[in-house]
């Protein structure tokens, strides 16, 4: 072989296998080596979307993050740890770029929009070839799932994490005409309280796992409790008027 | 046949044909009217990114939007016009409901995320069972493209249209860690003292056509004019450290 692989940063979607780019599956299907992030001792949930690509002569890189849930992310201990991860797995890929394989990493949802991928970018692209494969993100996910128009016109939609204070995120939510609120979590009865604040209490629509069989869309006032995943969501809608 | 047909939004993605989801794919190919949106005169983008798909025995259903461009958009002409407009589009694709055939109406991007599809759906998904099938929309095809992690963490990203007044512009821009301004066309000397305003100038990127092969991706500060085609936009990225 000559001259070095081909990095691919490959967007597998929300989570239904069907939801896949035509470009995601050509890239898996022709890559050297697929790699994938998962926690240890859990499988990888890019890995499951994209499993019926996979082929036996393929080499499978996971790379799997220490574990850290014990730690807060603020301490120097985890953003050392993480830091540490991130370098070796991008050393552990370039070992396979520099023999002029192609690597395919899977990202769930779009790479560039809050996926892990971008750490290896950052460290990689500038070094070799490099392509990004986007993806259907999970926000897109849900609000199908939802049947629920969520910008339109001139909408200004902002997308905001479930972990910022109360007060921000009320100023947030009362400022924008469309509102994704991202990692929910334990902040769920933070965040009804904000919407409350911000008078889109009723708007608010809470979805788990959107694009899966299993998924719940129901609206957030009628949720008896706080209780949510990390990666569930919640959604307010910008656009009601038709013309 | 027996029932009414089922109603599809199909997201397209944002132009290249192998950014399609295979579940877009399938429901174009079974589908047995494929509807889409055009200007008078020319064709549709989303017809063209998936011509390939099309079979000789589909009926296909232009929905021709009226001539309004010489009317400003506030003007009741207008709205009168585009409200007529909208209820024909969805009064004809009732009709092949009725007559229980499947419709897929294409849908540039993602169907509910500012695309027309969304004002069928108003009128007509509380009547015949719908599906609407998420897309890659363009600003992530945008920013990879570019290459360009665009949110990680904690991020707060904002969509704006750079149709809004420059002050409002540059105190969103200022607000955000990063920021899609969508829109762009006959705005961007404004969008461009907006940024300069809220000191994000030199972090923008200027991205035209993302995914097609003539895209054009550079920064904005170095872009000699402020001649913008409607559909392009500007990126200012929220993630610059490195865990």
């Amino acid at each position: 072989m000559s001259g070095p692989g081909r990095l691919v940063g490959v967007g597998t979607g929300p989570g239904d296998p069907e939801l896949l780019t035509l470009k995601a599956v050509r890239a898996i299907e022709s890559a050297d080596v697929v790699a994938h992030f998962a926690k240890l001792g859990n499988g990888s949930n890019a890995r499951t979307i994209i499993a019926a690509h996979l082929k036996t002569d393929q080499i499978e890189e996971p790379l799997l993050y220490p574990v850290t849930s014990e730690i807060e992310k603020s301490e120097a201990a985890y953003q050392s740890a993480i830091t540490g991860f991130y370098d070796a797995s991008a050393k552990r890929l370039a070992g396979h770029l520099d023999a002029g394989l192609t690597v395919a990493v899977l990202s769930e949802g779009d790479p560039l929009f809050y996926g892990s991928y971008m750490h290896l970018h950052v460290r990689l692209a500038h070094l070799y070839p490099t392509q990004v494969i986007p993806g259907v993100t999970a926000m897109s996910g849900c609000w199908s799932a939802a049947g629920m128009p969520i910008v339109q016109g001139d909408d200004v939609m902002s997308i905001v994490p479930g972990t910022l204070p109360e007060t921000e995120l009320s100023r947030r939510i009362a400022g924008s005409e469309a509102v994704v609120i991202m990692k929910v979590g334990r902040h769920l009865a933070k965040i009804r309280r904000a919407l409350e604040a911000a008078g889109r209490l009723a708007d608010a629509v809470y979805v788990e796992r959107g694009t899966m069989a299993a998924g719940v869309v129901q609206r957030l006032a009628e949720k008896a409790d706080d209780v949510a995943p990390y990666f569930a969501l919640v959604l307010v809608p910008g656009w009601r008027g038709r013309p």
